[in-house]
């Protein structure tokens, strides 16, 4: 099923004209890629008010994306932004300035008679809600990534290093069809569980050790993010008993992902089980994320995002606890909001494995 | 051999007492590694005029902040920008107004008495020379990277894919010790070789074709860039007529790389031998760009940029002749700026080779 980029771009006209703005320059390539299908590493996305949309790039990209952007005018300038304006005269402008640099906004108002609007987080919340091909893509991107993971735990595990076990799970998941791994594999072992995002090294795995790893396919531009944790041999009761702590609060997290919840809301009650627990103090990492073209995108957990859950609302859920210097456990799960009961779109299993 | 980051910083803090201002806020994430060694996906870094440091993380970052930057005072707060000018009070701030954006500049404004001024590119132009242990991290990059490219050429091609190729070179550079590829490997075979940064496909290499491929690996942070194009079988002569007008061109402008030319005067040179031979109007790409910590940095080619070269200047050289739906053919080396000869540091050989 192939992405309606025109639809995407009819959708964020209908967004522009609720701003006091007629034309919007979008500089994030990857909102770029979203409204147009332009996977290069430069240009610049003009959308009119009726949907008519121009990109700007370079002259690497002309025939690459005349070929992935149908429905939209390609115009080769190197300086991006300057061309971009003049072909488009506008009673005003909107930009994105959460993204366009100061530098780039002094070069605007150098050609533009009046300083643009901002436009806010407007492609970003289109993103939000991810359409049914978009699913589909993370569904098989996390498909191949729990397989992965499966073979990973078959071992050898003891006497290999950090880094070999993220380079091993890292090929295997392009082996299984992912275009790529999405993001730095984290492994980390030991007492470098407890660092939230270690670079794996060359510690060598030991019986005994925790092993967090963090990691997810990347499938036709979309992320996978998943988590788990387990033991090398018999668990001490320590690691089972942070595990468990973990375990629980993550599942509450997972199905508390439903319509017309808030992500404050999920947050403040997964940082209550830990704090029952007796835990949340050393949970010190933000509890998830959205996750789609970016492994990082809107909405965010936290205090200030208030707007409710919607159905294809693709987020993780990831409380972890780390005990510096001894080990941490972190569990991490790919969710879809649906109408019913969250889709888990990574179900590994969740209970401590004792991998010997 | 420890990079020296304290020393970095002192040249940056001389830089600095240059500028209207007491104080610098470094917002982008590769001038922060490059100045305290902090690799982090989340930081920010004040420079006092001087050298005094604080770097500004997320909690995920706290111990390991505190491990990689012996000598800077490590804060955490997740918000980054307000707590670091609260912290370390100027007479006048400046900022790297080519990085920051306009919403974190408008939240600067509001704490601030002072607008912040620019500092320009302050600290990319001192990554631009590199010091002695930066150009063996690049030397190391490079030499994995042309024994992988030796390895590749060995075979098996025929009948294999761009994307299993490009897979192959990536796993045969980590294999060798590179701790990543330093970008997305670029495999283009036939027609597909015509389109600078084509992205590898499922096109099965034939008898006949052009193999383009633009590579190279990370080491400690730094990047190999390299380019070959050979001919699977015996060549064409419309492919040994274009691979000989880049090879020619590609050794002029390496040759050029020396003490006292200006990246200017050698685009010029180049490019007036592509004109001489015909090809320079299938020449649309830019000639090279530096390369060290970013795949591309300073000093980039072209009319815009005056500053003459000196020794540890390390720049790629890359020409190429593309014919849209023929093939296309690019050489390029990573090349080390010397007080002689310049030092070509991916000696991987130019000229056609025709593997069967």
């Amino acid at each position: 099923m192939a992405a309606d980029h025109a639809g995407r771009r009819g959708r964020a006209a209908v967004a522009l004209r609720e701003l006091p703005a007629d034309r919007l320059l979008v500089t994030d390539l990857v909102n770029v890629r979203y409204l147009t299908g332009f996977t290069g590493s430069n240009g610049a996305l003009v959308l009119a008010a009726d949907g008519a949309a121009t990109l700007v790039t370079d002259g690497r990209y002309r025939d690459q994306a005349a070929a992935e952007c149908p429905g939209v005018d390609v115009v080769v300038d190197k300086t991006l932004l300057g061309p971009a304006m003049a072909l488009a005269p506008a009673r005003q402008w909107a930009v994105e300035t959460h993204e366009l640099t100061v530098d780039a906004h002094a070069t605007l108002l150098e050609v533009l008679d009046h300083p643009p609007v901002s436009c806010g987080r407007l492609v970003e919340r289109l993103r939000e809600v991810k359409e049914a091909d978009e699913v589909a893509l993370l569904r098989t991107a996390c498909e191949i990534s729990v397989e992965a993971l499966r073979r990973t735990w078959e071992g050898p595990l003891i006497g290999r290093s950090e880094r070999e076990i993220a380079v091993g799970i890292e090929r295997l998941m392009v082996d299984l069809g992912a275009e790529a791994p999405g993001f730095d594999t984290i492994c980390a072992v030991g007492e470098n569980s407890a660092i939230p995002h270690h670079s794996p090294s060359d510690r060598i795995v030991r019986r005994g050790d925790l092993l967090k790893i963090d990691f997810g396919a990347r499938v036709g531009g979309y992320h996978a993010d998943c988590t788990r944790t387990v033991v090398i041999g018999p668990a001490a009761d320590w690691q089972r008993e942070i595990h468990a702590a973990v375990r629980q609060a993550q599942a509450l997290g997972v199905a508390a992902l439903r319509e017309g919840q808030t992500p404050a809301d999920v947050d403040a009650a997964v940082r209550g089980d830990l704090e029952a627990s007796g835990w949340l103090e050393h949970f010190t990492t933000g509890l998830g994320h959205g996750v789609g073209l970016r492994i990082h995108e809107d909405p965010f957990f936290g205090p200030a995002r208030t707007g409710r859950l919607v159905r294809r609302t693709v987020l993780t859920m990831e409380p972890g606890v780390y005990l510096v210097g001894r080990g941490g456990v972190r569990i991490e799960d790919t969710v879809c909001v649906t109408p019913g009961d969250p889709e888990v779109l990574t179900p590994a299993p969740t209970d401590l494995l004792e991998i010997a």
